[in-house]
This record gives C-alpha cells, structure tokens and sequence, in this order.
C-alpha cells in the first residue's frame, strides 16, 4: 500500500526549491495544504516553536486539540533527527545560517479510513561552532494525525 | 561559504523526481557527476555495497583509492540515519518495497582548494515487518571527498 | 493537561503484577480496553510481530487500517528503547527469560476531541548472552491513535 | 537465574502507585530499602541530583563511597533514557509536570555473592516546550552496586 | 578523586603495544590483574563471549558470580561504543581485520573502600564490508567490580 | 590494506602518556605532525573549539580551509563518542577533572593516492556533576582530510 499521494516527497521540494523551481508542482500541491517558515538557530526549543506556531497559523493543525500538537511534534523529531545526522547534541554545537522548513497535510492514501498524515521537512544549510564549517543538511519526519 | 552548487539538494531530488520533474533542473546537474540506483532491501550491507558499486561503476569514485571509499562509506551512514530515523536497530525490521539512491559528486565551494565533495540520497517507501506499514523516507549524506 | 485515565501507568501494571495482584485495580481497568501476551525472544521483529497479532486478535486495534498499525507500531518502538536502555544493538546480543506486554487503549483526556491513545508496556528479565547475566526490564511507549 | 526479590518492579510500584494501592505491597517492600522524591525539571543534572541527594539523605547509598555513587549514577542514566524514549537531546526540550521517583535497595537473588543491587523508577507526565503537549513517561534502571 | 592505578591508561597499553614496547610499564602493571585475547569477528555476541570466556580462563572475574560478569558485561558494551563511535548498527556492517583486547583489574582508588574496577579496551582496525575499507578503531570501558 | 603508520594509537598515546613515558616512540612520531591541548569544560562547543584552535595553531590543519576544518570536526565529533561512551545528553552533566588530547595527521598507507588522515584522542579523567563521581575516559576519531 504505497502513498498515491507522496506527503514527504512534497514537503521536500517545498522546503528546498526556489519559487521558480516549485511551479511545475504547482498541481500536486493543490491535493494538500501546506506552508513553509524558517529557522534562524538550531536551538531545539526554538525550532519546535518555530514549526509549531507556523502550523497553527496558517491552519495547518488545529490550535487547541493536543493530539494534533503530538502527532506534528513526532514528525519535527523525526525530521530533525535526519538534519542532525544522529550526531551526539550536535543541535548545541551548531550555528545555523539558513534552515527553511515545510509542513504538508494531507491524506495519502486511497483508503478513506487511513486518514489524514504530517509530513515535516527541513533544508539548508547547518554550520559548526567552527566559522566556515557549514553544508546543506535534510530531514524529513511523517506521521498519522487525523 | 554558503555552497555555490548545492550538491545535497541535487542528490535529493535526482532520488526522488521522475525523469519528466527532473527535466528543469537538466543545467544545474550539468555542474556535477552524478549516478542513480535501487536498493531492494533494508539490509545495511546490501544497500552500502549496492550505492558502493554504482559510485565505482559510474566513475563517480576511484576503484582503488581507500580514501573515496571511506568518504562515500560515511556519506552513506548519514544518509542511511535520516531513513532510519534513529530508531533502535530498526534495518532489521524493515520489509522495503522501494529505495532509490542517488549519488552526486562535485566542487560545491567557489574556493578551489576546499575540491570535491560527494551527497548521498535515498528516497522511497519502507515498510515495518507488519504488512502494510509503509510510508516515506528520505535520507541525506554528505562529505569531502577530493 | 494532565491524562485522567492513566493508560501508560495501566499498561504497566498489566504487564507486570500477578492476577491477584491486579485485583484492586479491576475498576480502573473498566475504562480502557487491554490485553496481554508474551514474548519469549529478543528478535525484534518476532516482538513486534507477537504484540501486532495479539493487538489485532484482541480488537484493540482494527485490522485493516494501516493507520493504527502505525500508531502502534511508534508505541511498541519507544516501549523496546525503555527495555533495551538505549544500549547499541542489545537486541541482538539478548537471550530472554521472559517479557510480558500489556496493550492499553483508551481516552486518557477529558476533552472529546482528544480522541483514543494507545500504550504499551513490557515487563519482564533480559538475559545477555553469557549465561546468567539476567535481570529485570521495563519499557513503556505511548502514542495517539484514534 | 530469575531474581528472588524483583527490585525493578517495585521501583515501578513505589514510583507510580498512590500510598492506598500501595499498600497490598507493604510486605514486599520490607524485604528492600528504599525511597522516593520527586523531580520538577527536566534538566538533566538537577535531575541526578535530587535523585542522589535523596539517595544518601535515606542512607540507600553511603554517602561518601564513590563506588555507590557510580552504581546509582547508571542506574538513574538507564533509568532517564526509557523516560526519553531515545529521542534527540529531548531533555532539553521538556517541560515537567510531575515526575516521581523510586530508589529501592536489595538483594534480589538467592545466592550470597551476588549482593546488593540498586533500581531507580521514574513516572510521571512530561511535557513538550509546546504548552499541553504532556503524556505519561516511565523509565527503570537497575545495576550492581554492592 | 583522581585515579592513583590508571586502569584504563594500562588496558589501552595492553590492548595497543607490541610486547616490546609494553616493557617499560612492567612495573605498574605489576600492581594489577589483565589479561588479553584477541577478537576476529565484528559479531556483538562473539566479541563478548570471546572477552568473557578469557577473562574467566584467566581468574580476571570469578566464573559463577553473576555481579561480577554484570560488571564486565557493561565495560564491554562501553568499549564497543567506542569502537563502533556510535554509528547505527555498524556491528552487522564490519569484516573485522584484527582487533586486539585486554581487561585489566584492579583497586584504582587510595580508599580501601572503593573497591575493585574493571577496564576492558578493543584495538585494531576494522573494515567496512567493501573490501579495503578499514582504520585503526579503539574503544574503553569501565565499571565496579568488588 | 593495514595502516603502515598508525596515527590512532600514536594519538592514543601521545594524549595519555607522561613525557617520559614517551620517549621510546620519539622514532615514530617522527613520521607524523602532531600536538596536544587540554580542554578544561565538557562543553561541547568549547572542546572543539578548543582542539580547532591548537590544531591551527601548529599548522596541523590549514586555517581558512573548510575543509580540512570540516574533517577534522567529524574526528573530534567520533572521538567524543568515545570518550562520553554514548550516554545521553552526557556532556551537559559532567565536570571535567582533566582531559587531555591529542592531534596526529600523517599518511598512514603506503599507497600514494590514500593521501593525508588525521587522528583525534582524549584521556583524562570526567567527573559526573555529583561529587567525586569520576573516572578515566578516552576517545579516538580518525578522518582523511588531504
């Protein structure tokens, strides 16, 4: 049973191509509701916070149902888990020059019944404490929400 | 020193987009080597030695040059933690039904003397033992190579 | 916000106190839905293979809906990182005595709109693989599921 | 070689029942020395802390004999870890509400040398630095320490 | 409270040093236990039963305490992490080319109640399964014993 | 393909040995640059950079290269693991006693192309944020960087 529609595949490329690039997607975006923010530290705190207030603005969550809050939280973890490589908290060590990220839900699936998914995508570029020290870094989290 | 030629993103979307998506961005991959594969299975030793032969066989890596294989070895690792997510031991527990790589080697950095670098992406559905249990996956990997 | 009905603190009395034992706790158990099983290897997937079969025989979860097997899937992943505390491939290196799981469904928040959550609990001893070395074990995982 | 006296599970009992479901267990727990306390943050050291402070303040531990504090300090490690559930530099990121913990001090098997053994129980509700985002968490930790 | 016997300093000697090179540390490791062996597979399970079975040929720990191989067991799961440096699941992945091991015991501490330690240290170089792909690796562990 | 010059171990012992403990590898490292630093705080963000500054400073890597900066920052990061043995979160809860380490870069294969690798070491003794909690730790990372 594989997705009919590719929830991570479309946060990717809202998350990583330019407005010009993301045009000829224009029409799969349309079967999702989507947005994107950024993330100016690697703070952990302060990214969730920054993905989570993106959410509820723009209505992608509903502000008050804690479950809907649970179900994007995991999806920010899995996400960031790939950014930071599993490195040993790394997230501390590390000064941020540009992290985009992007929030798609939708329902994947043909089946009325498997609901409705997250999916959280962050790209950019991540640098170490060392100045100069810095390359593209991705991640990608899914999960169930509705 | 943002990178001039995002080889990360490349190696994301040569993964994930059909050959029809993947035709605006014909230029950009213009700037670098770049190869393409499956993986078949969440085996770790299978998937490393299946992205290892395409890089050698593509000339995307020198056959016998120790130091391009342990670059790519590495790559491959943090590409393969976004997939996994971090979960404990969770290769052993993966039935794939489909992983595409993608290799790209290039000179990301204006500066001449910072050379090659290598990106390493997978991008597909996987699925846990239990039947139907499958969703997306990205994963991104990227070291120095030259 | 606070769970009303403690389903993770029940998941992990069912897997780990005797029947008569458990009696004072009947009532609280009326509020959610349970059921037991054992697992008698440390194969990850024949673990989570045991739990998924007795889950689904026992209609705690519905069958045919990959979404609850999801759900699942996620509760019994971080219920194993608890029993393997977090030690690099134990899984592998563990010969078990024997682990009990519960599987607890309910509605742990006042609030309607929370929906049903899931968790799962496994008590038991863990053996490495030098004979004798062997003592107790405790996981819990708790996800949203309804 | 099954322990005699399951000091791990009645860490789990001490650390998440009421004194009045505790009861039944009086007898059980005249066989060990133990005690609880509780921690209001998640931060990591503060955490250790209390859990020694009161550690020595009961005379679980002598005070000032390392080799207990070593065996109690991987005990409250293994025990913290089931509580994160594995996730990334998750302490950091958490809100507490309540977390209560249990020291309990025996002997747990038949034979004379095998000696004393240390378990600390932590349960409770953990909160994400999203407001409400706050489930059940527990983790045990056992280890040799006489 | 620094360490008076080093002893990891002396396992990391052992494990590492031709038998010449080790003479003029004679003296110091007079004050202690050790033994060595070596380790011919990346296999978790051989590798501890191989660290296990010298250590008990060679009266490093008494063979039918259970606390004593608990303390081993978890020096060599240290030392392991080291080794592998925390990548996912790179036991499965390696063809072991030689990694040397030794475990050394002794009473670090001035105070006599401090008791008995035990170091366990790997040395050697380990191979990824391409073929050539392979460096120098080392890893140490250390707990209580007495 | 064996290491003909082993920069790990002479890193190993180069940042765990007493001057005249020493003296009988002067031969040896004849073959490679080296140098050593303390590092004084388990804070990440300072040991590195801490261990960046010296390895600039003695001309051991080229100041305004990213990526010779870039490989050395992926030994360290391994060589950390080493040292905090994989614990969670470990670095934030300790106090450092004393950590030395060690810079080694050479060319460990005879072959030509296999160009420049460097080795990174710690040894010293780590303290837990409780008292007197503290015994020795090492680490080794190994990188090619030219």
């Amino acid at each position: 049973m594989s997705p009919k529609i590719p929830i991570g595949k479309l946060a990717l490329l809202v998350s990583s191509l330019t407005d010009e690039e993301l045009e000829p997607f224009t029409d799969q975006l349309k079967d999702v509701e989507y947005c994107t923010g950024k993330a100016g530290s690697m703070n952990m705190q302060k990214i969730i916070a920054a993905v989570e207030t993106a959410a509820k603005r723009n209505h992608i969550i509903v502000d008050d149902v804690y479950r809907e809050t649970h179900a994007l939280y995991h999806a920010i973890l899995e996400a960031l888990n790939g950014v930071m490589r599993g490195q040993i908290g790394a997230g501390d060590m590390m000064r941020t020059v540009g992290l985009k990220f992007a929030i798609v839900r939708g329902s994947p699936y043909v089946e009325l019944e498997e609901g409705e998914w997250i999916a959280v995508a962050f790209y950019g570029t991540i640098g170490a404490p060392v100045k100069g020290l810095e390359h593209e870094a991705f991640g990608l989290g899914i999960n169930h929400i509705g």
